[in-house]
């Protein structure tokens, strides 16, 4: 059995308000109330809905909100206290981010916002020093070389969290969770699952949810509860 | 074995923006940034830090955030759906409100706490038609009259999640959950209890894991998972 779980979070709506939105009165609008320029802006549907309008797959796009409850929802576990917890971002542009477990995700929204604007611009953050959340791959398929996905799935075998979590911690094989609110996956991460598995009998659940039952299994399993 | 989990979130830090610290440039400036006045603003250590100087108990408030995620988390369980899930929230100055467990809490932070700022005016939401959240009591004493009060607590008897929850569901008590990011339950509180529990062997965990970790136990208790 091995000893670490590891969390991939796929397809997360996360990314900078591209370049064809900066002028929108929205983006302008945001930039201005956060005195910053629009292009270190995250996306957020939720002050940019008008402008994201024209924003091809504009439904799996802007949603940091969703990271941000995950990432607190799953740092928040002995499992990542004790250095048996890996957890990786793939975001909307493909690129891969590793977050050491001992991170300390800010607790406020726009805080956040703010820590990952850095991170997509710079690559890592801290800038400077030891990382605590940094790039390791430019892409999917860069990410996975040589090693296996499990899918969360909506359409995946209907198992236990437990089943899922003791496949996962025994093969080594990342467990990837969609962090879209709508939608499927893209095909190109479908084709690069081995397996995939549905929990709670298929009921769509939101992607912390998903994420809080596997580490409560993984949790249960070694011992912790 | 009764069928319904009741979930008590305690001293949680949700507050408006008390009346002497409207003038602060704090309060002023975020006030501006919304369009609202400052008597309309929840109060947010994040943003209202330095204006919380003065005000006693700082530590346990202006923290929305907590709430805020420990809702998401709730809410998003086949518990609430099925409406074996009940969620009552034990605000700043006493009062306690029911959150119906359809609620649709706002994901987006600012949208939540526009939500908490009309809920503590007005003592509902929405303000007209079938209300979602409301005011149940107007004090803990009141809101507890005759109940019994199961509360999680650092120092309780270390127990597992499961055995709070066969507690809890058995005998139909209110499982209380400290929502404040520091210090301890105020004595008042502490009186209240009639037993306390902690999970994972008294760990220091915020209360949105505490609440998912209690319902990770109840779906597997009553055969979700």
């Amino acid at each position: 059995m091995g000893e670490k779980l590891r969390l991939l979070l796929l397809e997360s709506p996360l990314e900078l308000v591209p370049r064809e939105l900066w002028s929108h009165p929205q983006v302008v609008k945001t930039a201005r109330r956060y005195d910053l320029e629009p292009g270190d802006l995250i996306l957020d549907k939720s002050l940019h809905y008008n402008a994201m309008a024209v924003l091809p797959k504009k439904w799996k796009r802007g949603r940091p909100d969703i990271v941000h409850v995950t990432l607190l929802n799953i740092l928040d576990s002995p499992l990542a206290m004790d250095g048996k917890l890996e957890v990786y971002i793939h975001v909307f542009d493909g690129r891969v981010f590793r977050v050491e477990p001992h991170t300390r995700i800010p607790k406020h929204f726009e805080r956040f916002k703010g820590l990952m604007a850095q991170l997509l611009k710079v690559g890592r953050v801290p800038p400077e020093g030891e990382p605590l959340i940094y790039e390791v791959a430019g892409s999917l398929s860069e990410f996975l070389s040589g090693s296996r996905l499990i899918l969360m799935w909506e359409r995946g075998v209907q198992v236990s969290p437990d089943r899922v979590v003791e496949d996962a911690m025994s093969s080594g094989d990342y467990v990837g969770i969609g962090m879209f609110p709508r939608g499927d996956f893209k095909r190109s991460v479908l084709r690069k699952a081995s397996r995939s598995y549905s929990i709670m009998g298929g009921r769509p659940l939101k992607a912390w949810t998903v994420a809080s039952r596997l580490l409560c299994a993984a949790e249960r399993m070694l011992g912790y509860l």
